[in-house]
């Protein structure tokens, strides 16, 4: 088949490869028919993750059709339809019973990574992908939901919303800020209604991003780069601080914005990929009654979350910007890596 | 009257200043039976909290009896006995309607603050204080209890129960690490168990302090200055780390010690009063689904904890270690400065 493969850091080719196998009773080999690219896969490709071996092939998302299931698979069956979950998990494990997905203690990669595919297994932007744990790793798409809607179940929305609107513990009335207006800062603006905040503040430096962010349901926009950001956030909470506020983007300077307009007894959801140590200037905070959260994303409500998508509650299919075939991978991830100017939020491969 | 007066960075005295009087219709005077000396005081005669001004009376710690009440002041009476709340609270700002106490809204020092005594306005350490709010910051205090042990109510109990055990998230059956032992880390421990905890560890580098926290509940200990002190803790809990690491310090280096040793999934609650920013390692701690809290107590847990003072299950009496009359304030304040040497916890003074 053919695979996007990693070969090391600044190379990637769509390339031919072995076909995957069953290895396992409960795996399954899904057909890829969509799939997409991650901000995460562009950290890999410079080197970033350095867990992610040569010719490893990349992805995380995706959404397919069962082609072979192992022995003890019962749930699910050939030819069915089914969102690939960025993390597998065991449902068995304690972290897995505790809803902790994200830290699953059964093998295949690393004992208490839940996140595997295109990273310590061969991911999904491939012909075919191997599932492992399938049973618990796969959701069933009914008829009426796209593949193009799906595939924004895999990863950006279960992340923006669970460690962005649920760890930032969203509750009916908030202000909520989000810092960074990308695919999952949108996922976040995109959901965080549905714990019934009142205010959602994007803030981005980009002002193309910032007008997307209202159609996904940002209430008020502030530019990141003029000189009263802050002041404009403050405004809009009668000088108080947001109650919540949500850092999309991975950077020090994102993450210390986020902590000088939260309120006291208000959060910070960290959501962005960091590289590098933030300053947490606690020598201020320690009195602000403020709790701070961050982690990977756990992918329990996506469940509920494709109920909302096939509802039309979600409007999942406006993540979607550009769109390629299998054969025009490398000018997918051209694209993708140049969003600012392309304007590229998801890209939409199909085979 | 006599008072502890503070005249800047490195003065005090034990000196004759004016009575109070009743300033607002919902204010109380009361006659200090039992006061007693937190770090804070200390931080503050050092000059770290310049919104201290000279010739404040310090203190925000008190058990005492009302000998005047205002004229709005219809559930308190002249004769009762009170604990003195660390905090003040209006009751109905917004802010205390949501049992933020710690930022209540309402007048009095500065809107937004919850701790005035000592600080804002003239503390505990005197033979009278003026409690404004009185009526929703001051506890009556029952038959049974005495003034030693109702002191501990001011402050260290409730900051430790909420501001460790309370917003650690500790549930059944945790494993809890509390770094420091000192007063407020010694409240933490010995109301670890009221949500279910199974093991907690005292982490310090005194070697009395941790015999001391056994005697609170730990039920285990490790020296902080031991080289593998990491692996001992992370022995206690087969590798994976403890589920809360409650920092009862205050300095950067425990505050790492808290986020090294927390599992993924896990909550580090900071208690400890901060001077200076940390490093906040995001680079590892993004993936790790791990909650920071910080913040002020509330107080809104004290009539519960004097329920439990007044049944015998926490002895509160424990804490106190060295009496002291009025006359003997200085001593009182020698004693508790240097309680490495004079193995101090918290000094009575006694009318």
């Amino acid at each position: 088949m053919k695979a996007l493969v990693y070969g090391g850091p600044g190379n990637k080719s769509w390339t031919d490869v072995p076909d995957p196998r069953i290895q396992q009773p409960g795996d399954v080999i899904v057909k890829i028919d969509t799939t997409t690219i991650c901000g995460t896969d562009l950290h890999i490709l410079k080197g970033d993750v350095p867990a992610v071996e040569k010719g490893r092939i990349l992805g995380h998302e995706g959404v397919g059709t069962i082609v072979e299931t192992g022995p003890s698979v019962t749930g699910l069956n050939v030819n069915d339809r089914v969102i690939i979950s960025c993390i597998k998990s065991c449902g068995h494990c304690a972290n897995c019973k505790a809803g902790l997905y994200s830290h699953c203690l059964g093998g295949e990669g690393q004992e208490g990574t839940g996140w595997i595919f295109g990273h310590l297994i061969d991911g999904t932007q491939a012909e075919y992908v191997r599932v492992p744990y399938a049973e618990n790793s796969l959701h069933l798409l009914p008829a009426g939901v796209s593949d193009e809607q799906a595939v924004m179940l895999s990863d950006i929305l279960p992340t923006g919303f669970e460690i962005g609107v649920q760890y930032g513990r969203v509750k009916p009335g908030d202000t909520v800020a989000v810092v960074g207006a990308g695919p999952v800062g949108l996922a976040a603006i995109t959901t965080a209604g549905l714990y019934g905040a009142a205010t959602v503040v994007a803030i981005d430096l980009d002002a193309n991003r910032l007008e997307k962010a209202k159609e996904f349901g940002a209430t008020d926009t502030v530019l990141s780069g003029s000189r009263d950001w802050k002041e404009q956030v403050l405004a809009l909470t009668g000088g108080q601080g947001v109650d919540v506020a949500i850092e999309a983007v991975g950077v020090p300077a994102t993450f210390g914005m986020c902590t000088d307009i939260v309120r006291p007894g208000g959060s910070v959801a960290n959501v962005g990929v960091h590289g590098k140590p933030v300053e947490l200037h606690l020598e201020n905070l320690w009195i602000q009654n403020i709790s701070i959260s961050m982690g990977l994303v756990n992918t329990n409500t996506t469940p509920m979350l494709l109920k909302l998508v096939a509802q039309g509650k979600i409007r999942a299919e406006k993540f979607a910007t550009h769109h390629f075939g299998f054969d025009q991978f490398l000018d997918a991830y051209d694209t993708f890596s140049r969003a600012a100017e392309t304007k590229a939020l998801k890209v939409i491969i199909t085979a």
